[in-house]
């Protein structure tokens, strides 16, 4: 019986086209797994269309193909084959769900404990450090010689989705992977580069801001922060420059829950990261968000105090429950 | 004729006792290679004895065997082996450069672009990622078994001086070597939770507020800041805090050069960070200070603004030069 990996390598080369879509806020890993994926398909004769609902983040813009990557799929086309590209549910892959669905075999491939297990192949491994080392699995399969642009896509993959081999899903099957695809004549240091060392000096200043003003509750074991509009405005910072930030909270010795606030238009964004058996999910879930256990978000409406106040009252019971 | 690792391995095999010495300011590249060496020399009946002149930083006391380390020699002991771990010159090994230099044979272990070429047998490799690799390459002469002591000990040299293969030193052997202490039982996380993230408020508030006052010079080029000893007071950092925050100015997009100077009673101390082409160790090298090409540092006497004048002078000196 042939494994996953392998049937859908046959589907994928029997087929006249494939669609493969990337999950909504697109990372090093769905680009790059997908990118590898379509270069694969069109070394074997099958029309490759990469979809990202919400496009590339400059720093995968340098991706091999990610110049093709469209944010909207072509009307009235039915797909031979449809790819979802670690999309937990059909819904994280936008305004391409639709096509995916109306594809004539959908494959779902995902690395993450919440999928939902849709679609006609599900290709679903937990022990996967990223999408990527699946997706190599299945290049493995087709045959397709490794080039050093589909090295480049699947390292990637790797090495965002293992903070740069930082994170506990790193196995040595991932560093042995990755050590092939540097032969290959792909590079880890390029992807930090791009990924790592882009930062403006704005972000930097706001980074700064945030971590100075930093707060202990819960005996040391929360640590918080705030981002208002006008530390944005006075550090020439973006929104989205508050990346990593609740992050770093984290890195403090003995916090087990690390918060950040940010006050924007739409309501109170809150930010959680947590270690050990703490839950970030749960503290999100009371306020009708989600995530992963590690890390996980939510938007409330009301005061950033009252906001502030009720976040950290349920931290403190995930804390009593499980710390 | 034997390699330089394998005569490395017959001298000390066949001596009773060595003294391995790490630099001062010791990091885990010296203190992993250090001790995963002495507990080699152990296994074949060599007494080992393992020195730093500036102690063990928390975050390496895990280490197998940290406990032993001792931060000054046994009065009148001559050693039959001395060892020095990554000191570029003897006067690196602090107050145990006598022993060092009265041992009947004087190993030098480095990978430092700069080593002074110091001792009887010069093992200098600027292709190793890490001492830790160079260890390793000694240990596989030795015929000693790779216990997962030793493999956590290797691997904390080499995730720490590869900044989790981050930087452009890591290479395929490099992620070869690190998947092979992991089957032996070692943890990339292990090192990473110790080392990444056991920061202080403290250091947190301070890396907060130097970042927020971070300078670009020469069109965005050059980023810069300060760090006074107000600032560790009102931030309840310490002096050792300020490690990371050089490396985060470089993250900065378009940065060359990186410079944080720090007020301390000893003068200012300048660490320097630098990208593509830049050359830190030239411009540390002006002030009587050196390093690698991408990270450097010296210390100068003089008043703060002076310093900084004269740095950047040289900076943009060296930016004309090479970029």
């Amino acid at each position: 019986m042939p494994t996953i990996p392998e049937t859908i390598a046959g589907i994928l080369k029997s087929s006249p086209d494939a669609l493969i879509v990337c999950h909504l806020g697109p990372d090093g890993d769905c680009l790059g797994g997908g990118l590898a994926l379509a270069l694969a398909c069109e070394a074997v004769g099958v029309r490759a269309t990469v979809g990202s609902a919400d496009g590339v983040p400059e720093a995968y813009a340098v991706l091999p193909g990610a110049s093709r990557i469209i944010t909207a799929p072509p009307a009235d086309t039915r797909f031979s084959v449809g790819v979802a590209v670690e999309c937990s549910t059909l819904d994280r892959a936008g305004n391409f769900a639709d096509a995916l669905q109306r594809s004539r075999t959908l494959i779902n491939i995902d690395h993450h404990l919440s999928n939902a297990g849709y679609g006609n192949i599900v290709y679903w491994d937990t022990s996967a450090a990223a999408v990527g080392e699946q997706v190599h699995e299945i290049l493995g399969a087709m045959g397709v010689p490794l080039t050093a642009a589909i090295a480049q896509c699947l390292l990637t993959a790797i090495v965002t989705d293992t903070g740069s081999f930082r994170f506990p899903n790193t196995t040595p099957k991932t560093l042995r992977l990755a050590a092939d695809l540097m032969d290959l004549g792909a590079s880890v240091h390029a992807v930090v580069e791009r990924v790592y060392e882009t930062r403006t000096p704005g972000s930097l200043r706001l980074t700064g801001a945030a971590l100075r003003e930093l707060t202990l509750s819960a005996d040391g074991r929360i640590a918080w922060t705030v981002v208002t509009p006008e530390m944005l405005q006075k550090t020439g910072a973006l929104t989205e420059d508050t990346t990593g930030l609740v992050g770093m909270l984290r890195q403090i010795r003995g916090v087990k829950v690390a918060l950040l606030f940010e006050l924007t238009p739409a309501g109170v964004r809150v930010g959680i990261r947590s270690r050990d058996a703490v839950r970030s999910n749960v503290i999100a879930e009371t306020f009708g968000g989600g995530g992963h256990k590690g890390a996980a978000g939510f938007t409330a409406q009301g005061e950033l105090d009252d906001v502030i106040a009720r976040t950290l009252a349920e931290a403190e019971k995930e804390l009593r429950a499980h710390a």
